[in-house]
């Protein structure tokens, strides 16, 4: 049997977790909180788990949880809101959303833009529709992008354009100055974007999330991807949505329907009843800001030099001062197993394996989580 | 947008049910029971919600609930344990797996052999592959393989061959010398096998369910797609698995590490929790196959002729009696608005609309539901 993906092997954040369980690591590695959603959101599955509404739900999402979403999205954005009825599809994760999105409008030999670092489940995706993913670093030190290369590397045959702010891994947030760029080079062109906006309510020190979706000039050519796991701290729930204009979000569906069909009815019903209430989601910039300092002075006096994180739950760091010259992947084992602290290496990132030298941290642990983890790596040389 | 799935629409299963809650119906269309899962799963998911495990299940599953599945399998086919390590992956739902089989294998130009009718997700998950269905009609009245068409539509570019049984939408059963039949087809070739036993729990008569895991000819070529929410009345649950050799796993697993990750990590906990007890399903058989009786009892005295149904919760009926010439689409609407019953017409489920003038009903409902039904068809004159 010939692979389809011969070249896919474990996930990176697969292999750290396991490597962390071996070796009693603090996980610092796969993106995830350790902490519990909100009691009220666990509330609401425990009782609508007693209830009687263990069937399908409908193919696009549970319209109660539709209207809510399109609510939530003019008032936290400020824009016009989706129309639930055509505009908002619910999927199994952010990750059904990116694929059915990318599943539905490449075809083969179609290009899709894709600035690197990217998050791992972009190009397996574009492949298998048959796409080619071009390929634009973002520049260091600020993971910014270069908009010369971006023009240089867009052509015809570029159908899509993938964006992800807040970054994953950089934590870099994109302002409306990049996205009007983008806009300006899309202009006149047929290519759709895609743009990945999990961590939208974790942007720190007072930044504003700018979406796709506040640039009419984007919104029409845009499919919007959001999530409740990181939203919720339940990435186990697998619950994400698109908001997309009504004849992309028909596409959408067109794929979804065969994919999954339709989405866990419970969590539905259970985040539907704590999604109305801002309060459920409007700390997030805070208390994750607050994870982000609390980590960053605790890891003053350990030989990692940090990045600037912006937003999402990650942070860069540098360790050129206490492995000079080592690869970022042996560094990363190293760490998991001398230290015990797994991270991710930046490299994995990258199609081609660049190493910047960088590995990535998740901050979104308890105190004490990241207390723990400190101590380890304050005591490693 | 040009689509890639331009002539796909809302699917039958969601316009029928939506049409009945216009008109006030009894939904005997769309395939889902009308009544709770077994009372420990609820109660199972009600307790973890509650408890700590919310976030990323492993991507294959949970280990707990790989391994129990791998006993049942052992236990209830007779069959060597797969092995939970390398032989199965927890899937959202079967319609998920059926998607990542069928995109982990068919690539652009492959044929797959599809037998009609076919579940409305077989074709378009081949065609976004790139692949083509090759369509062989089950012969009436009995809706079985007529091998010598089967022989006919194999070529060396049959990449895949679907079966399903029980069989959605006629109830129709393969025996072993069905499987063997198609083993001696297969035996020289490369194709591979997709076989859908979501309605393995729902044989009757005494019958046993024939898994193509009974065939060691078969078996290291098949993909086996089964689903807990058929097993546990739980469909708005999501939950779905892929049994296969490990060769063949490694390539669904590298798809659906794309498409949706991983499953809910409450959902597979509670599933585990129950799965291990056999009571939990071994009632199916009976349980269901009373449902068919009654209904057919009832039945009685209505213009309709029920057709044989072997397993599944379903059931086709002619109506020429009580609309000579109509077609089943015009017949099902008709029904469904003047007779207060949905039903699913049976040409939705052939790529040309092939019109035997039958009707699905699906009967995994209360006795009440069917009675009502049934007093409903009587007076439909
Ligand atoms: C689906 S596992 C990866 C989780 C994640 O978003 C990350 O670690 O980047
Ligand atoms: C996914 S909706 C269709 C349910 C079903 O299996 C059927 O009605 O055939």
């Amino acid at each position: 049997l010939t692979s389809k993906l011969p070249d896919v092997g474990t996930s990176i954040f697969a292999v750290m977790t396991q490597l962390a369980t071996e070796h009693g690591a603090i996980n610092l590695a796969q993106g995830f909180p350790d902490f519990n959603p909100p009691a009220a959101l666990t509330e609401a599955l425990a009782h609508h788990a007693q209830g009687p509404q263990h069937q399908y739900a409908p193919m696009p999402g549970l319209p109660r949880l539709r209207e809510l979403i399109a609510d939530k999205t003019a008032r936290v954005y400020g824009v016009p809101a989706p129309d639930p009825a055509t505009d908002i599809t619910v999927t199994s994760g952010a990750t059904e959303a990116l694929f059915a999105v990318i599943t539905a409008v490449v075809r083969p030999g179609d290009e899709v833009l894709v600035l690197e670092p990217a998050y791992d489940s972009y190009a397996p995706a574009i492949r298998l529709a048959g796409g080619r993913p071009v390929y634009v670093p973002l520049s260091l030190p600020e993971f910014r992008p270069d908009w010369d290369r971006v023009r240089a590397a867009l052509s015809p045959r570029t159908r899509l354009v993938m964006v992800n702010t807040p970054h994953n891994p950089t934590g870099a947030v994109w302002t409306d100055e990049d996205w009007q760029q983008l806009a300006a080079l899309l202009t006149d062109s047929d290519t759709l974007l895609l743009s990945d906006e999990v961590y939208e309510h974790m942007v720190f020190d007072g930044r504003p999330h700018r979406s796709a979706l506040h640039h009419p000039a984007l919104r029409e050519r845009a499919f919007v991807v959001s999530s409740f796991g990181k939203t919720y701290h339940a990435t186990g729930w697998k619950v994400g949505y698109c908001v997309a204009a009504p004849a992309l979000s028909a596409e959408v569906r067109r794929v979804h329907q065969f994919v999954t069909f339709a989405v866990s009815t419970l969590a539905q019903l259970a985040i539907a009843d704590v999604l109305g209430d801002a309060t459920s989601y409007d700390y997030l910039p805070r208390f994750m800001q607050q994870k982000r300092d609390l980590f960053g002075q605790l890891m003053r006096g350990t030989g990692f030099e940090l990045l600037p994180s912006e937003g999402s739950y990650f942070q860069l760091a540098r360790y050129q001062q206490l492995a000079p010259g080592l690869g970022d992947v042996e560094f990363a084992h190293r760490l998991t197993q001398e230290a015990g602290v797994a991270v991710v290496p930046v490299s994995a990132f990258y199609h081609d394996g660049t190493d910047h030298g960088l590995v990535r941290f998740c901050f979104a642990k308890q105190d004490e989580t990241l207390q723990a983890a400190a101590e380890r790596l304050r005591r490693f040389r």
